[in-house]
């Protein structure tokens, strides 16, 4: 049996027996990985170390090795976090709806742990805590899966979380890493029907593009930010400055932040120049359309091309292309958009409501940042990704998005006729 | 383009214009349609002439026969399904959560249609007019992939059907059907990532199977049970007698329907024969254990093998097998069971309780027959299938399965500090 086959079967295992653990037993558990992660902090980052050893021999630039990078101060806010985790409510147990059916079955149906979850990720360490802490949360056994180049600190957060959790009474095994940094083990994993319920990667568009074709698991698609902000012919220009400005440059790496702005022909004229000059001011270099060239209203433009409408450039960059209207602007988001966050600009309520209504997106704004897209900003408590798909979660995922329901029938000998 | 990416491009394009229309306007393609289904009917009929001989002519077992044939009863039983749903709720527009922000941004999460939906299933033509149907209710674009025997017949239907919405005002293309029989259509349907939002298979476990291993579009598995009555120690052998003769004989061929039975030890020597004997008076096979077949009760008895503890038998047999209790009942039910519905017959409060915690399944009974798993027994409404996977939706689905949501987001210009 191969490496991850064995901790496939481990994990199943592992998760029949969490979904009899009670809300106490798993709040006791994330307390005690919280703290281990603090006690046990000197193996945690002499892993690390070695780690960043390897990035830096092999050439690794600047922001990567940030992103890899764990110190003292990180690791009490992971620990921190891990804690808050813990004062949540639980989801587990919830009834969601219920009945007593005609011929006196009493009907309930309650959420339930998925079972098992795959976690495919990239370079930071940080993940592993996460969502580690968020499986123990909602009763789930987790298979983490983290990028190479951290499989060291990996491994030992995944050893100090794993015996922090059997040590507070947890089954062996909820927690597990995997140790080979070979390809195969991923593409094994993405395969393991019946053993892994739900397989969520989070990291660029590569990754997902990887788990969607190969994947015979279901999964949830994360992450994938190409967002726009149009500004309709009836917007305030100052708003509209100050909203695409904030959803371009407050963050440019993060998925909710916009790729690609639309303005209406009728007032780009007037009001366009100025939204350029801010955003240059930002250090914003601008894909543009021929119109919004031919304003020559700032240096820092390039011609636009095809490819840069589906773009998520994650970067101080973006698109900008002159629209006949309304109509034009929906199919345009509708044709390149990833479904992630969509943002109008505008004083007219006719328009308001289309836009609402016709653009198929996570989450749509009328006259608001498409920045504000997160599970603490909706309210939803811990945040596990942004869903990109339709199926099962939409937008900002919080805890219940790790779970799944079951009937629960209690009857007194009915048989059906 | 191939006559499938032509189908999922206006699949996709309807999509769009269905999520803009209201629930009248829905409502009323729905009568049109059931009105087109009598209207039309020798259209219909006449295809499904077309199918008959063509599978008669191939030497077809007379049950699929039967599953193939429209008759106008059957017609007139479609249509009235067909106009039923269009008295139901319709989920979409439904609020399912919302709150205001401390910043002022209004935030309302929303049931939308989930887009194109793709079903793909055996020889029975009612399906199409049920699958076209609940997608008009839904606001989804439906891409219809019947069996090869009944492609006449789904052709007929899918016209009528979709010239009847059409002509009520919804987009063309929302109804179609995939008129190629080859199996390459089937598998490039399955990869349709971007244009298909769901896919689901209706029909054996050799079609789910290969959706489940070919898909690259996200899938709701359905349709599979193997489900287990388990008789405790405790439960009064009237009660499991009747149980499990309902749970196996009402319905063999459902997968609702029991494949096997477990039976405590302490209690096999009194109790299982008296159940024996009933299933044998229905007419049932016994596929027993050892201790089963020790007994000597029935004559219409074989020696159970490894398999079929995994058979879903869809006939009159049953695999029958005596456990120490209730760890080993549990544990033999999650190892061999689909996660359909399971049912234990028990007088012991604690017992019951443990079954109900631990069983991992979309439905779990106490004292009461498995058969009740459905959708309108559940007071569901219209059913879609039931599913027996754990994301997005489990066990008997109604019309909000057919949905995702959308969060929108109302502000007066707030940005993100």
């Amino acid at each position: 049996m191969s490496e991850v086959m064995e901790i496939a079967v481990r994990a199943r295992e592992a998760s029949r027996s969490l979904a009899a653990t009670s809300t106490r037993q798993r709040d006791r558990a994330l307390l005690a990985m919280s703290h281990a992660i603090m006690s046990r902090q000197d193996e945690i980052l002499e892993a690390n170390v070695k780690d960043m050893e390897a990035a830096r021999a092999k050439g690794t630039a600047a922001p990567l090795l940030d992103r890899l990078e764990l110190t003292p101060a990180r690791l009490k806010s992971i620990s921190e976090a891990v804690k808050g985790l813990s004062l949540q409510p639980d989801p587990i147990g919830e009834v969601v709806t219920g009945r007593r059916l005609a011929n006196g079955i009493q009907l309930t149906q309650v959420r339930v742990p998925l079972g098992v979850v795959a976690m495919i990720y990239e370079a930071r360490p940080n993940v592993t805590a996460d969502a580690a802490a968020l499986c123990v949360k909602t009763g789930n056994a987790v298979i983490l899966r983290g990028g190479s180049m951290a499989v060291e600190s990996n491994l030992a957060l995944t050893r100090v979380l794993a015996n922090a959790a059997t040590g507070a009474g947890l089954p062996d095994s909820c927690i597990q890493s995997i140790a080979s940094t070979d390809r195969a083990a991923t593409d094994e994993l993405m395969t393991l029907h019946g053993y892994v319920d739900v397989l969520i990667p989070r990291g660029g568009a590569g990754l997902i593009r990887s788990v969607v074709d190969n994947a015979k698991v279901p999964v949830i698609e994360t992450g994938i930010g190409n967002c726009h902000v149009y500004v309709h012919e009836s917007a305030d220009p100052g708003m509209a400055t100050r909203i695409v400005v904030n959803a371009k440059c407050t963050r440019p790496g993060v998925c909710n932040a916009a790729e690609t702005l639309l303005i209406d022909d009728a007032i780009h004229e007037q009001v366009l120049p100025g939204i350029l000059k801010a955003l240059e001011a930002e250090g914003v270099t601008i894909c543009g359309d021929e119109k919004t060239r031919a304003l020559g209203a700032v240096t820092r433009i390039q011609a636009a091309t095809e490819e840069d409408w589906s773009t998520e450039f994650l970067d101080l960059k973006i698109a900008c292309k002159v629209v006949s209207g309304l109509d034009q602007a929906i199919t345009h988001i509708n044709t390149y958009g990833s479904g992630h966050s969509e943002a109008i600009v505008t004083a007219d309520y006719a328009a308001a409501q289309r836009f609402l209504a016709e653009v198929d997106a996570a989450a749509v704004y009328v006259n608001a940042s498409t920045r504000f897209t997160d599970g603490g900003e909706f309210g939803l408590g811990a945040e596990i990704g942004i869903s990109t798909q339709k199926l099962h979660a939409r937008g900002p995922m919080g805890l219940s998005a790790l779970t799944s329901t079951k009937w629960l029938a209690m009857g007194s000998g009915q048989i059906r006729e």
